[in-house]
C-alpha cells in the first residue's frame, strides 16, 4: 500500500443552482480540480463520484459513466458510490484505496448533488431515505425529525445545557462563511438570531440546520512519490475510515454517542498516527447543530454533554483550540449532499496549504474532516497532513 | 497489491419475491456465502453492495448500512456501488481493490434488487436511468427502445444475420437453466417459440429480452494467501477491469462494437496474463439477444455479425468451443439488475470448483464474467481462475 496525496481540488459555490444541470455542476468543479492539479485531463485513469440523490432529483442513475463522458474522459473507469448524507467522503475513500493498491494514478473524485430543482416533498422524501424506510419513515419521521428526537433526549440529558450554548454552533459557522467565496450564506448571525428563528421541527429551529442546497465539488488523488510532479503543496492522506451504525435509532446502544462516529475517529487516529491533540482544525458534520455537538463529543474531543459549553467559551472558533467549520460547514457553506464529504476535503486541503486567506488556521498542519451519512449512520472521517 | 481469493458464494433462486423485503434478499443470500466460505461473520470488515435501484423500488438509499445492520455486521465499513445494471460486478471490483491493496481481510460483496413490487411504470422509468435523461430518455426513448435500435442496426448493416441466429442466445440460456435451482425460468424453449413470441419492442421480441425480476447473489473475498484456511477450493481474481463508453448512443464511435466492452475487455485480459483461447467460458450480459451477440464481437470472441450464426452452429453451448450462460444468463436465470453482476461471478465460482452438476463445463481452469450497466455504457470485466 503506497501513501497518496491529493494534488488538485475545486470546488463551486453552493447556492440553489436551479438553473445548473447536475452534470454541468460536476464538470465545472472537476475543471477547477483539474487546473489546480496541474494535470493532463486525459491522465485521469479513474472517477468516482459521490451523489445521493440523482435518482430522485435528476430521475437520472449511471452518473459514473454520465460525467466520464462530460468531462471527455474516454473510457476511463468509472461509477458511483452511495452512503446517504456520507457519498462524497465514501466516495473519496473508494479511491483513495484505488490509488493506494496501484489500480490507479491519478484518481479523480466529485461529489455531487442537485436539491433544489426537485419538488420540495421529493427532497424531504428523498433524504428520509437515508433512514430506515421500513422501521422509521413508513411510521411519520422525517430526517430532520428524527435529529430532533436526537436533540430532545440531549437537553433532557444533560440538563445544565443551555439552548444559547447549542446556537453557537451555527454562529461560528456564519462568521466563516463570510470571506469563504464558495459559500452559501456570506452573512454572520448571533445566537439571538437563532434562538429568534422558528421551530422546523421542535426543538430543532431553523438557523440550526444546514440549508436543501446545490453544489459540486472534486477532489485529484494521485501517489505521494509522484505528487510533487503536479504541484508545490500536495496534501498526504494519512487516513480515511468508514464505520457503520444500526440504522434505526430505536437498536443503538447510545443515540448520543454515536458509535459510527466514535469507531471512524479511532480507526483514523490509529491509521494515521496520530493523536486528538495533533488535530489543528475538524472539519465536522453540522447538518443541525446538535450534529455538531455529537460529533465532537462522540469523536473525543469533549467530554459528553460539555460540546455546547465549550463553544460558547469560543474553544471552536478559528482563534480556538480546536477551529472547527473553517470556511462555514454545512450550516453556512452549504450541504449539497452527496457533495459536502468532497467540500469538506476540499477546504481542508486549503487550509493545509496555508491557502484560507482571513480563515487560516495558523500552522494547520494536521486536519481531520468527518462526513455523516444519516443519523451518524456512515461515518468517514479523513485525517489530512500537509505534505513536506 | 496481493492476490485475492473468492472464498464464499451464495444465492437466491432469482423470481418474483413479491413478498420479500430488499434487505432480507440481500440477508439471505449473504448468509449462504458466509456458510459457504465457512467464514465467522464477525470478521468480515467490509460491506459493499451492488444496487441500481433502491430508491425507486423501496424508496430507500443508504443500503450499505442497512444491509450491514441486518446481517449484525458492528460498526463495518460498509456503502452501496451503483453503475446502474453494472452495479453488482462495479461493487465487486471496489471490495476487490479493497482485499487487494490490504485495506480488509474479508470482504462481503452483495448485489440485490426488489423490482416486481414497484409500479411498473416506475420500473420502466427507472430502468430508463441508466441511459442519458436530458439527451435519451426525455425525449421518449425507454431503456429497451434504445436496444431495439441496435438490433435494428444490427439487422441492416449485417444482411446475412438471420433472426433464427439470433434467437439462440435465449434458447442456450433457456437450455442451460432447467438445471438450475436459483433460475428463474427452468425450462426450455426452442428458436419458433422466440419468433413467435410478441414484439416488445420491435426488432426486440419478448423471448429476447431478460425478464424483471428479484434476487440477490453474495461473495466473499479474502488475501489468497489465507483462502485455504476458509476452502479447499478457493477460486482466485485474476482480473476486474472497468471501462466506460460514452452514455448516449448518438456520440459513440460504432454503437455495433461497444468501445467500453472491448476496452474492458482487453484491460482484463493483459492483467489476467491470458488469452482468449485460454478462456474456458463466458458468462455474459445477455441482458436482450442483441448484447449477447455484442459482447462476443466487441469482446474479439467473434467477427462483427458473426456471432449469431457461431450460435446457431453450436459454438455456445456447453459442449461448444465456448460455452456462455452456463446458468441460464440473464434471459432465464434471471435479471435482477443490481445483483446480476455478482450472480454471474457466483456461477463462473461454481464452475471453477467443478460444482456445477449437469452443466458443469469439462475442465473448466479460467472463466470470465461481463457485467453490463447501460447499453454497454459501463463495462466490468472480470477473469477467475480455479486456485491451486
Amino acid at each position: 500500500m503506497r501513501d497518496v496525496a491529493v494534488i488538485g481540488v475545486g470546488q463551486i459555490q453552493v447556492s440553489e443552482h436551479w438553473e445548473r444541470p447536475l452534470r454541468e455542476m460536476a464538470v465545472d468543479a472537476s475543471l477547477r480540480a483539474v487546473i489546480d492539479g496541474n494535470v493532463d485531463i486525459k491522465d485521469i485513469d479513474l472517477l468516482v463520484v459521490g451523489n445521493m440523490l440523482g435518482e430522485v432529483t435528476d430521475t437520472q442513475a449511471h452518473l459514473g459513466a454520465l460525467i466520464a463522458e462530460a468531462l471527455g474522459l474516454k473510457n476511463v473507469e468509472a461509477y458511483r458510490v452511495e452512503a446517504a448524507c456520507g457519498s462524497g467522503a465514501a466516495a473519496f475513500r473508494t479511491a483513495y484505496m484505488a490509488v493506494a493498491g496501484g489500480f490507479s494514478d491519478l484518481a479523480l473524485v466529485v461529489g455531487v448533488e442537485q436539491q433544489t430543482n426537485a419538488f420540495f416533498t421529493d427532497i424531504t422524501l428523498g433524504l428520509a431515505m437515508a433512514a430506515d424506510g421500513e422501521y422509521e419513515i413508513l411510521h411519520g419521521a422525517s430526517f430532520l425529525a428524527l435529529n430532533a428526537l436526537l436533540k430532545r433526549l440531549y437537553m433532557e440529558r444533560y440538563k445544565d445545557v443551555k439552548e444559547e450554548e447549542l446556537a453557537v454552533f451555527p454562529v461560528i459557522a456564519h462568521e466563516n462563511a463570510v470571506n469563504n467565496m464558495y459559500a452559501m450564506y456570506r452573512f454572520p448571525i448571533n445566537v439571538e438570531k437563532v434562538l429568534r428563528s422558528p421551530y422546523v421541527a421542535e426543538p430543532i429551529r431553523l438557523f440550526e440546520t444546514a440549508p436543501i442546497s446545490d453544489g459540486a465539488a472534486a477532489v485529484l488523488l494521485a501517489p505521494a512519490e509522484i505528487a510533487k510532479k503536479y504541484t508545490d503543496t500536495p496534501v498526504i492522506i494519512k487516513a480515511s475510515e468508514v464505520a457503520t451504525d444500526k440504522i434505526y435509532l430505536a437498536g443503538r446502544e447510545d443515540i448520543l454517542l454515536p458509535a459510527a462516529i466514535r469507531v471512524s475517529t479511532e480507526k483514523a487516529l490509529k491509521r494515521a498516527k496520530v493523536e486528538r491533540k495533533d488535530i489543528d482544525f475538524f472539519e465536522l458534520h453540522d447538518a443541525y447543530s446538535i450534529m455538531a455537538a455529537l460529533s465532537l463529543e462522540a469523536s473525543g474531543f469533549a467530554e459528553p454533554g460539555k460540546a455546547p459549553k465549550m463553544a460558547a467559551d469560543g474553544a471552536y472558533y478559528l482563534n480556538g483550540d480546536l477551529p472547527i467549520l473553517t470556511m462555514g460547514g454545512l450550516k453556512a457553506r452549504g450541504h449539497p449532499v452527496g457533495a459536502t464529504g468532497v467540500y469538506q476535503i476540499v477546504e481542508s486541503v486549503i487550509q493545509l496549504r496555508g491557502d484560507a486567506g482571513k480563515n487560516q488556521v495558523d500552522g494547520a498542519e494536521i486536519g481531520m474532516a468527518q462526513n455523516v451519512g444519516g443519523v451518524a449512520t456512515t461515518v468517514i472521517t479523513t485525517i489530512l497532513k500537509r505534505g513536506d
